[in-house]
């Protein structure tokens, strides 16, 4: 299995984070690509650059002005008076629904501020002037790691950093820019009618969901913590089954503050059954730690072991499948849970 | 005329404002209110305590949900984790109109960090142990006023601090919480068959828009700065007319950076035409002072004379009126412009 990375996703280096009103230093750190490179390499996987696929794989699933806006918006925002060390948004447009918001598509708003508050749903992505680069090289990663699975190859590893799967068509959150994992299952449609994403990360992959809500190719299932209180705070409720075509190709298994191994290789057991049913003809695992008990963001109790055991039940699908990186922010947890995970899906998976 | 304030309105005290990627001390402090106050009895005004209405004014306009999580918000925010000394958002729900969200119409999430990244809009309106009470009174105050006018009284001036015309039937942005001058204009109704609001806060009241933009019995007009690279970005565009019912009935006048006292007057004048076309029983005059070119936030150059003159103006519509104060920053020119805004209106009108 090759197992993508380039150093270029290490240029994204926020200072900020605004955590219960006050202003942290991000959990999500360059530190974190680099245990988890070194963890896995531990089982002998080779590391391999992405090559530069273009714009094109991720213009497939992200709208060309929030792209644009990606690649500018750290040179206009510097550029303000008195200017952060970083793009943070401040205004947010309105979500209840008034006429003409949500229908326009895009902000009529001209100004870094007021496009900021549109494109950036959080204050968890602060943008360096390194992060268009990195989150470009993340995309990269997972669009390699795709067209290798989608040429032949069983399997393949995406290190993707930033992550990926809080990241909508046009908006940025959760540590996200770029929906790697949404990506990545765009570029195996090239080869395969049926692609299925099965996310493990403790939190809801709403970016994922939103992406392919609308659509029967793509089946998006998910095991998550409750997001009735716990981010992304907004989706993630288990009736949400998708929307017009794409009706009943999501899946949400939300667990309850507190649930362990068996809840958690229980629904991941689910998570599978229904991916088999809708007959996925390749996979996209989108892979977080961040439900390790020792996580600083986990509200579940699931121990290292329930990660190999994941790997095994994910390999025995038998399908061509593409490993994305998301979160997990425990370094001594990403240490033990993602070379487990990877090692018995790697015994397992033909 | 009398001046409505309660000294309860100055307990919203907050510290943080986030501007620019950076937190700052907030613009909108108790210091404004006791300098507007100050000011306008220098013209031999006479300061009242409001009367304590309750809450059905304000659930007039606003949502009952949004009030209940208002009044609980500070002390179940207070109790998080290592919480920051007030309520501040850090996650917003997605508004380009994923299914089932905006149509919800309150969320279902019922953690504090979800329903604060619903219910807050942006990073202007950190609140304190005291910021309910302060915007309770804030809008008994605007209640108070509007009552003595819909009793029979020419006019009133609620100074209401925080102030409101960013808030919307379930949100607080822009420094505001709960809508004065909707709750003013709603309470008007009463007596008054047609109501109009006038806004020449130099920030479009989106809030105020919002509230009324389906009714065709409040007709809401607002000169502002173009909003397109300026708060409140989303809104107060030219061609935002109303919807439904309400078409027709909103008007907004937005002026490009560096307009002076011609641009200003003259979009007031055309405003007071429009009102007068209407056919207004009863005006509720949005003032703000920070159009005035030495405002931190203007990006006018607008003078204080221009306030006397506009003063004059909106009392030549000869209306029963009630002067709500919004916004208006520095305090040299809020101790200029209101008092002689205000001791123009009082010579003119009868």
């Amino acid at each position: 299995m090759k197992l993508y990375f380039s150093p270029t996703q290490l240029r994204h280096r926020p200072t900020q984070y605004l955590v219960h009103g006050r202003i942290v230093r991000p959990l999500e750190n360059p530190d974190r690509a680099e245990t988890l490179k070194a963890a896995l390499q531990t089982l002998g996987v080779e590391a391999f650059e992405p090559d530069d696929h273009g714009l094109a794989p991720i213009l497939a699933v992200h709208a060309d002005h929030y792209v644009d806006y990606l690649r500018t918006a750290y040179a206009e925002f510097a550029a303000l008076p008195n200017a952060g060390p970083e793009v943070f948004p401040n205004v947010h447009p309105y979500s209840a629904g008034t006429a003409g918001l949500g229908a326009r598509g895009r902000p009529r708003t001209t100004g870094i501020l007021g496009r900021t508050g549109w494109y950036v749903g959080d204050l968890s992505c602060a943008m360096t002037e390194g992060t268009y680069d990195a989150a470009y090289a993340s995309a990269q990663t997972a669009t390699s790691a795709a067209r290798d699975v989608a040429g032949g190859a069983r399997r393949s590893f995406a290190l993707c950093r930033p992550p990926g799967h809080h990241a909508y068509h046009d908006r940025a959150s959760g540590f996200c820019f770029l929906n790697n994992a949404a990506i990545a299952a765009q570029a195996l449609r090239a080869r395969f009618a049926k692609v299925a994403i099965l996310d493990f990360d403790t939190h809801h992959g709403d970016g994922t969901q939103a992406i392919f809500s609308a659509r029967p190719d793509v089946f998006v299932c998910s095991v998550h913590t409750d997001p009735s209180a716990y981010y992304p705070h907004f989706f993630g409720y288990a009736d949400e089954r998708g929307e017009g075509e794409g009706e009943g190709f999501n899946l949400n298994l939300p667990l309850a503050f507190g649930a362990g191994d068996a809840e958690f290789t229980g629904a991941v057991g689910a998570l599978c059954e229904a991916i088999a049913a809708f007959g996925a003809e390749a996979l996209v695992v989108s892979a977080g730690w961040d439900a390790h008990g020792a996580d600083p963001l986990s509200r579940l109790a699931v121990t290292t072991a329930a990660y190999g055991k994941i790997g095994e039940r994910i390999a025995a699908l038998d399908l061509p499948t593409v490993i994305v990186q998301e979160g997990g922010y425990s370094l001594a947890a990403v240490a033990e849970a993602a070379p487990l995970f990877t090692e018995r899906f790697l015994q397992s998976h033909r």
